[in-house]
C-alpha cells in the first residue's frame, strides 16, 4: 500500500524548511532548522534527520513517508548533487539525494532547484492549476525561474535549463553579476538589484527623496516599496525601470515558449501594481504581434513558504532514487 | 492495417515540395509545384491534389497513404490553420488542414511551420537522432526555430513557440524588422541580414573590398561568402560580426532549455568554419559558467529539400484531423 505522506524540504541560503504533506496537498505539520550551521553536510543532514524524526513522531508518521522531495539552489534533478551552490556552505559538489535517502533508511528521494520546485508547487496546488504552458518567475536576492512546457518541468538536457535571471539585457556596459558575467536580468530585477537602481538613480539625480534619509549602502527594495507608496517620485520610477526591464525579458521568452503565464513569486512580487503595471505596458509594447494580449501576469497565490516545500513534497511522490 | 506510405508537403514561398515517405523515412518518390500561382487556396489545393495524384498513381500508391504531414510558414499544429503567412498569397486565415484533407477524401492531415517541420526531419533522420533537447535554428531568408525539449517539439500553450529569429539582439537602434519591432536577431542573422550588414559595413569602412564590385542593392549573403572565401577582409569581417551575434544568441536560449546541441540549417549555413568558427567562440565567451563546453554546433546532415518533406511526413504518422 502507498504510504499517505511526503515530505518535503525547501533548503534555501537562511532557513531550511520541512513539512509532511498529504496527497491532497496540505500540509501536515512543518518546521525548521537553520541551514548554516554546519559547514559539514553530513553533520547538517545528521540535525535535520533528528528534526525531522521529532515531527514525524509528533504527528505519528514515522512510517508513513512515500518519499522525500528537495528544493535546493542549483540542486540537479537528473544527477541527484548540488553542484556550486555558492550561497551554502558544504562545497562544489553534494550528493545530496543519496546522502539524505541514506540517512533515512532507503526512503526515495528526488531534488530539483528551489525555482523549480516552486513552479512545481504552483502548478500542483497553486496559481498554475489546470496549466500545462507556463513560467515561474522569483523575484527574490536573485531572480529563479522554473519553466513548465507540455506540462512538464523544462530541465534541458543536462538537468540545469531555467536560468532565466541570467539572460542578457543590456550587451554593453551592463552591471556586473555574480555569475561572473554583466548585463543580467537578475542585476536589475532582483531585490538586490532593485537597491542598485536605486543607489544610481540617487546618485544621478538631484530632486529630494524620501530614500536620501537612509544610508545609501542601506537602501532595500522594501525601502524603495514603501517611498514609493508614500508618493515618491525616484522610488516610483525605480518600479517602472524594474518592470519595464522585466516586460523586455518576458516578450523574449514569450518567442522561446509561448506560456499561458508568468507566475511571479518572491518579495519583489508582492509589490502589486507598482510593479505589476509598469511589467504589463512593458510586455505589451515589446511583445511580437501574434503573440499580443496572450500570456498572463499573475502573483503567486501560495504562501512563500508553503509554495517552496509543497513543490519539493510533490517530487517526493515520484521519487525514484534509494540509498542502498 | 496501417498504410505503407505518408505524404510529407513542405510549403514555401517558392515551391511547394511533396513526397512519398515509407516507415523507414525513404523517400520513395516527390514532385513539387509552384507556390505562389494562385492567389485562391482553393485552386492551389486543387493543383496540388491533381500533382500529388499523378505522383501517387506513377508509384502505385494511390490508396496507401496513412496521413499528410504539411509544413507551412506560420501553420499552426494546434489549429490546423495558417495564420498571418505574409510570404504566401492566400489570406490571414486559411484553413489549411481541413481543406487538405477534403480535398483527399479524408486522409488525417497535421501541419505546422516550417522550422518545426525541419526541427522533426532532423529528430527522425537526421544529426538530432537520439536527442531529447536540442534547438533547431534554420538560416535562410529569415531566422527560424523549431525548439524540441524532453524529446518533443515545443509548440507553447498557442501553437506559436518558437520564434528565435525575433528575439531582441539590439535594444537601442536596432533594425527594422519585417514583425514590426526593430532588433531582431533574424535582422543581422538571416541571408537578408547579412546582406544588410554588407551594406553597412560598405559604407561605414574605406578599405578596399571584393564586394564593391557588386551594385550595393544586388549583394547577397552568396557574394558575401565567395568574397570571404576569396580572402576578402571585410567579408570575412562580415561573417565574424554574424557568427559573434548568433554565439550571443545562443549564449540566453541555453539558459532557458539547456540544448544538448544547436542544428544549423539553410543557406547560411552552409558557409562552414567562416560562420561556425565565430559562433563557437562567441557561444563559449557569452555562455554562463555551468553551461560552457556542453552544447554543440552542428550543421544539418539532410538535404536541405529532403528534411523539410520528411519532418512533415514524420507528422504524417500522428495525423488525427480528418475533413468528413
Amino acid at each position: 500500500m502507498t504510504k499517505p505522506y511526503v515530505l518535503g524540504i525547501d533548503i534555501g541560503g537562511t532557513n531550511s524548511v520541512f513539512g509532511i504533506v498529504d496527497a491532497r496537498g496540505q500540509v501536515v505539520a512543518s518546521d525548521s532548522i537553520k541551514t548554516q550551521k554546519h559547514n559539514n553536510f553530513d553533520d547538517y543532514v545528521d540535525e535535520l534527520h533528528a528534526a525531522v524524526m521529532r515531527l514525524l513522531k509528533d504527528n505519528d508518521a514515522e512510517d508513513k513517508i512515500h518519499g522525500i522531495g528537495i528544493g535546493a539552489p542549483n540542486a540537479n534533478y537528473y544527477t541527484g548533487e548540488l553542484v556550486n551552490a555558492v550561497n551554502l556552505p558544504w562545497g562544489k559538489h553534494v550528493k545530496i539525494a543519496e546522502k539524505v535517502s541514506k540517512k533515512f533508511g532507503g526512503i526515495p528521494v528526488a531534488v530539483t532547484n528551489d525555482a523549480n520546485a516552486a513552479a512545481i508547487g504552483e502548478m500542483t496546488y497553486g496559481a498554475a492549476r489546470g496549466m500545462r504552458d507556463f513560467i515561474m518567475i522569483t523575484l527574490g536576492t536573485g531572480v529563479g525561474s522554473g519553466i513548465v512546457v507540455n506540462g512538464q518541468l523544462l530541465y534541458g538536457h543536462d538537468g540545469f535549463a531555467g536560468e532565466l535571471g541570467h539572460v542578457i539585457m543590456k550587451r554593453n556596459n551592463g552591471r556586473m553579476c555574480g555569475c561572473g558575467r554583466t548585463g543580467c536580468l537578475e542585476t536589475y530585477c532582483s531585490a538586490t538589484g532593485v537597491a542598485r537602481t536605486a543607489r544610481e538613480f540617487l546618485e544621478i539625480r538631484t530632486e529630494p527623496s524620501l530614500l536620501r534619509e537612509i544610508p545609501v549602502e542601506d537602501i532595500t527594495s522594501k525601502d524603495v516599496y514603501d517611498a514609493a507608496v508614500a508618493g515618491d517620485k525616484i522610488a516610483k520610477d525605480i518600479f517602472e525601470f524594474t518592470g519595464n526591464l522585466l516586460g523586455q525579458a518576458f516578450a523574449d521568452m514569450v518567442t522561446f515558449s509561448s506560456p499561458q503565464a508568468f507566475i511571479l513569486f518572491g518579495g519583489l512580487a508582492k509589490s502589486g501594481d507598482l510593479l505589476l503595471k509598469p511589467i504589463k505596458e512593458s510586455l505589451d509594447k515589446n511583445i511580437m504581434e501574434c503573440f499580443r494580449g496572450k500570456a498572463q501576469i499573475i502573483v503567486s497565490e501560495l504562501k512563500e513558504s508553503d509554495a517552496a516545500v509543497l513543490g519539493a513534497s510533490a517530487l517526493g511522490w515520484e521519487a525514484k532514487y534509494k540509498a542502498e
